[in-house]
């Protein structure tokens, strides 16, 4: 019989999360109960947030060392007693960082056939690619020829939020943190510039690209990033926040950026959390999907084969060093 | 013939302004030119954001050391060389600490004859009234049963919050700094409950009038009382963030608030500054001079005798030992 492998917090890391902080674990397989559907999973994303569940301050819940990593899952389904799924379906679920998992029904969601490659569906044809589209369409009140400032752009929220503001007729600046990164979105991905904060001054990129203002801007980061361009908002600029990468590797909660920089601009500051949006998927999937399949969206998936190198993974895109959406292939 | 007295400002203080940083002027009587006015001030306002200008960062403009203050007056028209004005007129503008004015006739509103007192013209039913009413009426999205708290809620604008979020429905919390300031908020002005942060720890008190979150948040102040406040929003809150109370008496740009409270709560947070709501000023008189007629507000005004005395107002005001909107009456 199979054998299940499962990856485990075993310390709670006080800063960057380090591969010796997860422990893999073999297991015996799951046994799914009357009702139940067993899943082998295909697919893992990794995200920051888990970051901040480790921490145990994630909106989602904590984890405490000894549980298993929860996580995203794109997984087929090995048998199922229950009408909705048979053996063979795709169904996306939080099946958690392991090979093999039990689910009910109701904690499934048959994957989209139009998804090709599946791993989109964890990526911009998943819970990153609506957290991007909700901003944009809900959030950002967007205007044709607004400039839109975006963090962390090269990253699968980022990289969403730059080109679904140029499909809706926005000039996009990103905010990346190495040159490769840079030269993706600019060549690739359509941004009209990209600045590599880590070589320039980002105030002064930030004046040099939106001489006139930021008019939209996406925050995937806080910290410092979110103190520079708060204080180059343009009259009635938008913000967006949606991520606090610059602080989920610490216990502390550092300040946000003077309450001056919000009342000068006489700006709308609003915060984005997905799980507010999950009715909004097929409408999100209807509209992104043709996109994809015409060639409109560029995308780049940070792929890593076996469950077992998934805490390294994380630990790569805890210190920014992956390059677009972070997938684990089993 | 009259002469005319002026205050200017004699030094850039580093932190709460001392009455020595101001000079008390004689200076001749100003003579109006063809087609100006002469005006004689019956009323000054002062106000914090003057505070602002004496550090040479308000949005209004930079003060300097030989320059005289500027404030908004109520005056009386003492000879007038355009149609529009009369001897005998009573008007607002822009005249200065100072008992005697030359103004064009553009830069000239006529005080509402309903308006009485006066002195309300600077108030409650002057800019202070205005901002109050443009925050509840266009940015607050207020909704019957919202909780809403304001902070320095015994001033001019906090005061006015407070009533006009009442006459719309909400339930009111203020924020003071004496229990005189809360008496008068809750048995006065029909607050719900007032904290005095000077002996209650604020997010504690919050916590007991606010079990469920605050709805809306009206900050006057900034600093610590925003960081408090904002860690008790509920979801969906909404935020509006006037003045920083807490700065104006300092050089250095303190930090705000981590962004996680506004994810957190799914906020909504928007700056407020008044000029940009002149154009609402009559709907503002229509709906709010019969409140006041019909004793449904009630107002405290600071009133000190003689623009000689109005450096010492001012510092009292600038370390909020004033209680309701601080006037110099000529």
């Amino acid at each position: 019989m199979t054998e299940n492998i499962q990856i485990r917090l075993k310390n709670r890391p006080e800063s960057t999360p380090a591969v010796g902080d997860f422990e893999v674990v073999k297991d015996s397989m799951p046994v799914a109960g009357d009702g139940e559907i067993l899943c082998r999973s295909l697919y893992l994303s990794l995200d920051p947030y888990m970051r901040g569940q480790i921490s145990g301050r994630h909106i989602s819940g904590a984890l405490h060392p000894g549980d298993m990593m929860r996580g995203e899952t794109i997984s087929e389904v090995v048998t199922s007693d229950h009408p909705d799924y048979q053996a063979g379906d795709l169904v996306a679920h939080q099946g958690g960082w392991q090979c093999y998992s039990v689910a009910k029904a109701s904690d499934l969601t048959a994957v989209d056939r139009r998804i090709n490659p599946h791993s989109l569906a964890l990526g911009i044809l998943g819970m990153p690619g609506l957290t991007a589209y909700a901003g944009m369409t809900y959030l950002a009140e967007l205007k044709k020829g607004d400039r839109l400032v975006v963090s962390a752009a090269s990253g699968a929220v980022g990289s969403m939020v730059g080109q679904i503001a140029k499909l809706m007729g926005c000039e996009v600046i990103g905010i990346a943190g190495s040159d490769e990164k840079c030269r993706w979105l600019t060549e690739q991905a359509g941004f009209e510039a990209c600045i590599n904060y880590k070589i320039q001054d980002l105030a002064e990129g930030l004046i040099q690209y939106c001489p006139d203002g930021i008019d939209v801007y996406f925050d995937n980061v806080g910290g410092d990033t979110l103190e520079a361009a708060m204080w180059q908002l343009s009259l009635g600029a938008r913000v967006v926040l949606c991520g606090l990468m610059a602080q989920y590797n610490s216990d502390v909660m550092p300040p946000g950026p003077n309450p001056a920089t919000i009342i000068k601009a006489r700006a709308t500051v609003r915060g984005l959390v997905v799980y507010d949006f999950f009715d909004k998927k097929q409408e999100f999937l209807d509209k992104v999907i043709p996109w994809v399949d015409q060639g409109r969206i560029s995308y780049q998936e940070d792929v890593t084969e076996g469950i077992e190198n998934a805490p390294a993974a994380f630990v790569r895109l805890m210190s920014g060093k992956n390059f677009g959406k972070t997938i684990i292939k089993f």
